[in-house]
């Protein structure tokens, strides 16, 4: 299947509709891609009003955009583009087989580790494929999007360089300008980003509900981030995986450059909904222990996380 | 003045009238010593309704007790017993000196480390004392305490063994029904309380507001006691001090035999009040440090706690 042709004009699913698959997929139909929304809570706003997208890169309005409310509906596609938060990777087994033909990708841009090989275990891993998402995005409304920054991308292979139909999905995405690459080594990508994920959707939660400015203006919580980065560089090490000598001081420039984000595991947790936490630190965590590196901050983070998310819901449940 | 002779009916200031102060200085003025207790917001219902305790020992009300709105009020005495929370600490430079003459003795009896050090500073070292209470209280309301296990106190000297005042005062609170013994090391038993107190009191803030029997039930945040514990255990042993070799597993057995105990500081997080963070983390994390003991899971902790109080502090700020 690697070697099978990628159609000019793919049919293209996004199977979850929050802020990345509402603006990348929104991106790729304004530039006139056969897109398709698989929506729940959005789906009745969406198909009266349309989807919205404010953009420092340039707003628009997509009018009419296809909209579902099931992958049965919307049928066989060329390319299946997974958004869905990874705390419902569950319901992928379910959803996907509806999409899925002969030259099908799945393509998985999901935060943090272990969705392209859950993916691998209940689909042929020929079809799997990964990306990374770089952009500080919100959804402020059902059919609203608010993209303040960045916005590019990087696609790969589960394990080896691009192949023909890696570097094609990457033109696909630069052709409706969404910067893209071809990344040589996927899960180094995917360790490089999780050396930023880890410390500071982590902290911004364990540390009370702060944003990294909060963060980086705090000696001790600063300190810790550079304690967690340093144990996810090693980890990402002792697996084999190349990292730039200089991930972490380059991490920390740019996120001072950023001001006070607040990352999306944070908005989640203050919103009261569901937490990636396994996702981001559960399967790191499990990787640094099978790799034998010491990560007693990751698990100490991991521990807590679990349980303030648990108890999160706990009182949800109570209040609400 | 460790020689002095200590008075067989002294003259007491209870400094801090919480669950702490309220229930010892109940004790002994309820078997007829002379107890006089500084007040802040209960005073009117105390001069009112008196003082009620609520205890697993043998309840009693005290109908008049002598309560005070300032140590001015209150005038010299030979035994001062400081249950005030350390947060307050700042205030006893101003608040102690009315309450000295010659002999008198200042035993601090609260929570955490530095203490004794910082009424050293103050007054004259050879009037310090100090104490540990090992209780499980709470303050239901002005002037109602429950008190729902244990009680026994040990009292020292700041270093060295028992004198014959520690001696006196250990047989004070005998006397009143209060086990209490002459502590070989005080500082050995501030250091095995806080293999307790650093990490149970901390993980049920920084792991959501969680009980004792909760951090229990959780396998990953009982790892984390047992890491924090062997932290605390290491650095009271570079600092040269003697602890029972199962100090660990005895706390643990003793914490599954508490049910679901919620320790003093979660209850003060919870209620919005200040918690005691430099005392119990901040000064033993900086003995670590200067000792030269690795202690990542309480640099962490106490990290996460500075933040998590804080946040807290501006959330009650502009809630309340």
């Amino acid at each position: 299947m690697a070697t099978a042709e990628f159609p000019a004009r793919p049919r293209i699913a996004i199977i979850g509709s929050g802020a990345v698959g509402c603006y990348y997929g929104g991106r790729l139909a304004q530039h006139g891609e056969d897109v398709h929304f698989l929506m729940r809570s959005d789906l009745p706003t969406v198909h009266q009003s349309g989807l919205e997208v404010r953009s420092v890169q340039g707003s628009f309005h997509l009018a009419t955009p296809h909209v579902y409310g099931s992958t049965e509906e919307i049928g066989p596609c060329d390319l299946v583009i997974i958004t869905l938060k990874t705390t419902a990777n569950h319901a992928l087994p379910q959803l996907l087989p509806p999409l899925i033909k002969d030259n099908t990708l799945l393509l998985t841009v999901q935060n943090g580790l272990g969705n392209e090989a859950f993916l691998a275990q209940h689909f042929d891993p020929e079809r799997v494929l990964g990306g990374l998402c770089f952009v500080c995005i919100n959804r402020l409304a059902p059919g609203v999007i608010d993209h303040q920054a960045q916005g590019q991308v990087s696609v790969g292979e589960i394990s080896g360089p691009p192949q023909p139909r890696t570097r094609a999905l990457a033109a696909l995405f630069a052709k409706c300008h969404i910067p893209c690459r071809a990344a040589e080594s996927l899960m180094a990508e995917r360790w490089k980003k999780l050396v930023w994920n880890i410390p500071y959707n982590g902290l911004s939660i364990a540390a009370g509900g702060i944003n990294t400015a909060a963060i980086m203006a705090d000696a001790k919580l600063r300190a810790l981030t550079e304690g967690l980065m340093e144990e996810v560089v090693a980890t990402a090490r002792a697996l084999g995986h190349t990292l730039p000598d200089d991930v972490i001081p380059k991490h920390l420039t740019a996120t001072l450059g950023m001001g006070p984000y607040w990352p999306s595991s944070v908005l989640d947790y203050l919103a009261g909904r569901e937490v990636e936490v396994d996702s981001i630190w559960g399967e790191p965590l499990r990787a640094a222990q099978a790799a034998g590196v010491a990560t007693p901050r990751l698990e100490m983070l991991h521990a807590l996380l679990c349980s303030q998310t648990e108890q999160a819901a706990k009182n949800a449940g109570g209040k609400r």
